[in-house]
């Protein structure tokens, strides 16, 4: 016999998980933020094979603290400030684990009407917080949907816009002419995935020059849309970004939602990182232009305290992605789906499957309410502007671009061996954790601020770390112990 | 301030939370298994805004007996037989509430060593439990991956194999040439949205004849190739099915492989529900073959115990996905990536992000051991079979395809609709849940075992009511109060 966990062991060991990760989160300051090991250290501490026979959970447990935890880089950690933040917090894992107890599989609203619902009004909830255009709330021809990342956001829309751009004929005939995405130099990686894999090819993006501000330049685009039209290439797609991954530039969207509409081009805005401060009226500023966007995205998962993967998308005519997205075989149909009253989300995504991924943004929306998660955001844009500000004051540093949210971009004016030599040398500390771009070429730190664990003493021993280790004539004479 | 959870209150929440589950679980017997209520209902039950401050924990938790529950199909519930079985666990949700908790992002292993090499080893771990031949093993130039799910498998293969059909040319270029995929009649939908997406369009699929027991035949498949080719278009994937989603069918693995070899064409082997079945030396020989393909996967969220999202997808040379697959922007350099002695999972997937669900593995096979697994297999596979003969025992009812698995197909013998109406009577009691098919044209219900929590006595309860329901003469002559 499979010996299934009873619920009275459950109960029991699932109030000894809780407690771990409650201690776990209580003693994140005293770890290093990053491992210090080689590659395959974890891989030697694992058996090759599985049990023969099952283990007790005793040992399963006791293995976090000796296996995993040493292992890895602690993404929740008050010193981590790399890429982009992935917040979680309590009342997301909560959330998250009531979805996995449930083990709803919400493909079709049919198989979880509640998963399907309650997703639908948070995407209304999260529209209302964030003050969006009425066009993508649900009660219109738009509507909102959780992807597991931007990347996917940005995929789907591509392939909502090839479906357009063709006149229908993509469904049936797939990529028979010359198609180009647009997006500034400054976009994500996704969108060169995203093509490549809808099957434009790397050849399919055109990038975009940029001005000062490292926005996209209006001019240069409508250039660049000229000069494809008249080569006999079909302009699809605009991918806009508010909040790009390297500096957190803002792309003009007003300007640029002209342009796609006069060239009747999908414009699609990604705000993966950034959309979250649109929480705060005070930055709905950089929202602007968003009622031409034909889809719009922001990720929960990384400024707004749910855990990944949660990534909001919205669309202005859901009719366009689900007719680009539906198939329909005979064991998914059914009377709900055939009625037209229900919205089917297998349709929204690349997947079929899909968790209940509403719950924890319900959790979390609730737990914090809206004063609670501006709280969050404004925590973050302070105390990184606080940085910012020592970065200025300190003549061996300059301030690499904008920061109008919670990520400084810096150097040493040193040049980029130093820059490169310093990032080297706090992330070996362990006790903070940063990771870099290039502006204009030039090697550049990234902090980006974004745990609900970060205070301002964090943010003060990394200012006070990255000082220190800059050294008085450049990263070559600090005491590295007496940090 | 933003009012976080500080860890006491999570350890406090967490009991609670952990005790709803124990009591929803225990108490799934005395549910319903589908909603009774037109759509809707949740949404009715949810304020159309979010609360303006922060809520307290107990309401949250209060409102998921009255708002959420309620109104959800219970995948986990003893009477599901719908679909495939999306089991999980209580090891699994355990595994996934330290994932949640971890909040890790590995999408580099540089981001979360453990996170990568643990899935490393589990995926080496499955391949030595369904003993998938030698090549598919992290330790030779393959390797597994989790995916979302079995449609997202199909998509980076069907983009892995248009890679190499392209040689090269793909990744740049794009679709430039008329390629196509090619399953049986019974391949699952996700195979035709893949090709979609992938830039091919539904006319990129061709759907190859199946013999009379529905497995695709390897004649038809030949003829196929041979007038493709004989038309300039490039045959690119073959996608072969262990346990299609209509019956479970197997197709001949070892001749289809040898066809692909013959032809140059990428073999994808999917095994989404039946791969599991491989624990158990008995079900070893639906594998046959397999060191034809160049792909194969299986979802342990269906039939192993473990939640979903969970899709283990193995290749034979990981070179080839990652060179199709693979973006690197500066932001995502670093150190480790650049030896070459580290996987970077980013690059065998769609989307950048990725969570730790390899966790909620090591607890699973750890927890149940080979020898559990195998149980909970069996377990499944003699149910349906004594299921399958109280079908065969009732003259008014056939059995409708071979079942070598969990799933059985059957459907009376009055025909389509009197088939039609029994499954609606039977759903309609809220006690079990079937979904249906056409096999051949003809309208066939489904019942599939799989939860951890289905007994013999479960599917003793589904045949009497569905016995009851059929009536004496067809089902339109029972007393649905005596049921």
């Amino acid at each position: 016999m499979a010996t299934h966990m009873d619920p009275d062991e459950f109960r029991r060991h699932g109030h000894e998980v809780v407690d771990w990760i409650a201690d776990y989160w209580s003693g994140l300051h005293d770890r290093r933020v990053t491992p210090n090991d080689p590659p395959g250290t974890v891989t030697a501490r694992l058996p090759a094979t599985p049990p023969e026979y099952g283990e007790g959970f005793e040992q399963i447990l006791a293995d976090l603290d000796t296996v995993i935890a040493p292992g890895l880089t602690h993404w929740q950690h008050p010193g981590f400030f790399g890429y982009f933040p992935a917040n979680t917090s309590a009342p997301s894992v909560l959330g998250d684990l009531v979805a996995a107890g449930l083990g709803v599989q919400g493909m079709l609203w049919a198989t979880g009407p509640a998963c399907t619902e309650v997703e639908t009004v948070m995407l209304d909830w999260l529209a209302h917080l964030l003050d969006l255009p009425p066009r993508f709330r649900s009660t219109g021809p738009g509507g909102g949907v959780i992807q597991d990342s931007a990347s996917s956001a940005t995929l789907v829309a591509t392939l909502a816009a090839l479906h357009r751009a063709s006149g229908g004929e993509w469904r049936m005939s797939g990529v028979t002419r010359r198609y180009r995405v647009y997006t500034s130099t400054q976009g994500h990686s996704s969108i060169e995935k995203a093509a490549r894999l809808a099957g434009l090819g790397d050849d399919g993006v055109r990038a975009v020059e940029v001005d000062e501000t490292l926005a996209l330049s209006p001019k240069a685009l409508r250039t660049a849309l000229e000069a494809d039209r008249a080569a006999g290439v079909v302009p699809a797609l605009v991918v806009a970004t508010i909040g790009t991954t390297s500096t957190t530039a803002i792309d003009p969207i007003p300007e640029i939602g002209e342009i796609c509409r006069e060239y009747g081009v999908w414009l699609h805005v990604d705000a993966a990182y950034a959309g979250a401060a649109a929480v705060c009226p005070e930055f709905r500023y950089t929202h602007s232009g968003l009622e031409y966007a034909d889809s719009y995205c922001f990720d929960p998962h990384k400024w707004l305290l749910t855990g990944f993967d949660c990534d909001a998308f919205w669309v202005a005519d859901r009719a366009e992605l689900i007719e680009a997205l539906s198939v329909l075989p005979e064991y998914l149909r059914n009377a709900a789906t055939e009625s037209g009253a229900v919205i089917d989300y297998r349709d929204w995504q690349v997947p079929l499957g899909r968790r209940f991924r509403a719950l924890k943004l319900w959790f979390v929306l609730r737990w914090y309410g809206v004063e609670g998660l501006r709280a969050h955001i404004r925590s973050g844009v302070q105390l990184a502007a606080w940085f910012a500000d020592r970065v200025t004051a300190d003549e061996r540093f300059e301030v690499a671009a904008p920061h109008p949210f919670s990520l400084v971009c810096f150097r040493l004016r040193a040049g980029d061996e130093a820059s490169s030599e310093l990032l080297t040398r706090v992330n070996a500390t362990g006790r903070v954790y940063l990771t870099h771009t290039r502006v204009a070429g030039r090697y550049t730190l990234r902090l980006a601020v974004g745990s609900p664990l970060t205070t301002h003493r964090d943010v003060a021993l990394a200012w006070q770390l990255i000082a220190e280790l800059a050294g008085q004539d450049g990263p070559g004479h600090v005491d590295r112990d007496a940090v």
